[in-house]
């Protein structure tokens, strides 16, 4: 549960409209078993690094099936027997603002 | 309204826990009047880009004022004429999942 | 000439090739004044931040005057009294190499 | 030949210099017969997505090996038929600049 993936990823030749690829990417993490949380600039996964690393080539997989050329950034924060991140991350920062 | 803007950013001299220091990050954005959500790599901010970029230079100039290494990271996307996009961007991928 | 950004941007809404965009984004920097050197996924400018922020504002305006959407990733290497980092970093790194 | 990749990766606990953790990373990618390319803010690796994906696997363990927390991000520029993209993607913004 230690790697936190922060994934963004979409096709450069379909136009700028691209929340129809998103979807199939989130669709393929939503059935991964990976922890997840959708926001407005990329997905986070919460796992294992293999099983992060995984999903996330499955997703690449999926867009270039279908693109002649995709763009994809990652942030990974791989911390050492960190457990529930996604939250853990978030309410560690709520908890020393008043 | 048309700019969102995802920022990471924390100092590279403190240790690994610097959650006090995205903390204060927070305390600024919150104070910013500019729309944002927390997540877990990161947080996003939506605006006019001149307000946004106003927003990020403070939370820039926070964390080095204390620091002698800084690291930050943004991703930006700007689309003409968009209102709402936080939650917008999201909503539109759902939109597609069943 | 403490910061050293990497700045990739490109709009989305003209198709694969966008190389001309980088172009234009190029010739900006070339003519800013500020140290900067050209990469396979993005240019690192180095400067002082409030020099280095202007140029990046000139970059994004020069994209987006002609795009409906336009996409923009920054790294940021901040370090309080660093002189000539562009080649400083890479120079740290292969003294290191055997 | 499709995929470039820009890496940057160090660990968040041993303090502000991090060349030497930089420079184990490098030496892991000269062995991999992958083409690379060093820069001031990461690493550009070129080759079959595979191929980059294993040497970036490799990497991301060395560095946690000896490690209680690793920031690493990614970029990846997928291309169907690229063929020296390193110094394509350079040569053909020169060649738009006068």
């Amino acid at each position: 549960m230690s790697a936190i993936v922060e994934l963004s990823i979409f096709p450069m030749d379909k136009g700028e409209s691209v929340s129809a690829y998103v979807a199939g990417v989130l669709d393929i993490i939503r059935n991964s078993g990976v922890a997840y949380e959708l926001g407005p600039m990329g997905t986070c996964l919460e796992g294992d690094w293999e099983d992060v690393s995984t999903v996330v080539n499955k997703c690449f997989e999926h867009v270039r099936a279908d693109s002649s050329r995709v763009y994809m950034t990652m942030k990974v924060d791989w911390r050492a027997g960190r457990k529930n991140g996604l939250r853990g991350k978030m309410d560690s920062v709520n908890a020393k603002l008043d």
